[in-house]
């Protein structure tokens, strides 16, 4: 078996969030795993002076209409959120308190969060709601409520983002595989044709 | 026979290359003919605040490798020019110049021009090299020469790429099918799919 997947993406990425709903299934269909990592495109934009991609003038109405088109195509339910985009920093946090012990709970909460902003228009920021989702998945709701305010989580999350800049990664979703990345829901696409072909 | 394709492209763009060699079979494949339009991404990043791909920290040394990678993909021969991105107004002067004579002549020299500035690193903002090429191909020299310099070319430009601008075009390649509009290299599948399906 192959090297895992390393998947990025930000809970606020629309295409990050088509990515999440077949990366899993693209590995499987060639013997990978995916470790996925939630980053802050926030971060990301102070160093490369980039814009959310709904704020860019032309680019904005453009992306808004190839986002429900691109949905349509997947199968994938989508409403772009009132609220867009959000710093989601706590659904990171989130993740990655849960990652450390059980990555599949982690990967299943990441779901659920993109399910509950993307598909039904929850508030991805809120605590509150972020909590009750991990609990409805077993999570340990006092423990994960504890953790989202302890200021190693936050740190922990801070150093996740900045080895991802310091990676290269720019966008979401971004994925690395066998060193080779791979930028945007249509390059899944070119994921697959590299994990069938080793490269070309 | 449906609307023909409506085909905006730079030629200082190497995913408008790219999909400059493969808009036309698509397009044939649907009974369909294409427009072309080259427009200049410098007077768009005007409207945009956008930049060149490859002057973008982070996304420019990763749009380097995905272009080598891309054009492996699709078996184009590409190297990226030594001066890049460039301003190809006299390309596409030149361009409009001839297609008020011969739309079919007009299209080969664009991909003349793609050619020689992407797979044979010359210099294609040098009137003396576009003419050349536009010779070749059985162009008027002497009336191109002269064109080149005519402030009413001039003028013909700027309001093409105005009226691309007030169409929303923000990038390049940038296709319009029957109103619906596509940006992208990567969207000439979705392109394909749409004059499939009529739309989903």
């Amino acid at each position: 078996m192959g090297r895992p997947l390393e998947f990025y993406f930000d809970f606020s990425s629309p295409y990050g969030y088509f990515a999440a709903a077949r990366i899993d299934d693209l590995a499987a269909r060639h013997g990978r795993a995916v470790t996925w990592r939630p980053i802050l495109l926030g971060a990301v934009f102070k160093t490369t002076g980039q814009q959310p991609l709904t704020e860019i003038p032309l680019k904005g109405p453009y992306a808004e209409r190839d986002l429900y088109r691109s949905a349509r195509l997947y199968g994938i339910p989508f409403q772009l959120p009132s609220k867009f985009p959000i710093a989601a920093t706590g659904a990171c946090r989130a993740f990655y308190f849960l990652s450390d012990q059980d990555a599949a709970l982690a990967r299943q909460l990441a779901l659920e969060l993109y399910k509950a902003y993307f598909a039904d228009g929850r508030d991805i920021t809120s605590p509150d709601v972020i909590v009750e989702i991990a609990k409805d998945l077993g999570a340990d709701q006092d423990g994960l409520t504890t953790a989202l305010n302890d200021p190693a989580l936050k740190d922990r999350l801070r150093s996740e983002v900045d080895a991802a800049i310091a990676r290269g990664v720019f966008g979401s979703p971004y994925v690395i595989v066998d060193g080779e990345a791979f930028w945007g829901a249509d390059r899944l696409d070119h994921v697959d044709r590299w994990l069938t072909t080793g490269g070309w």
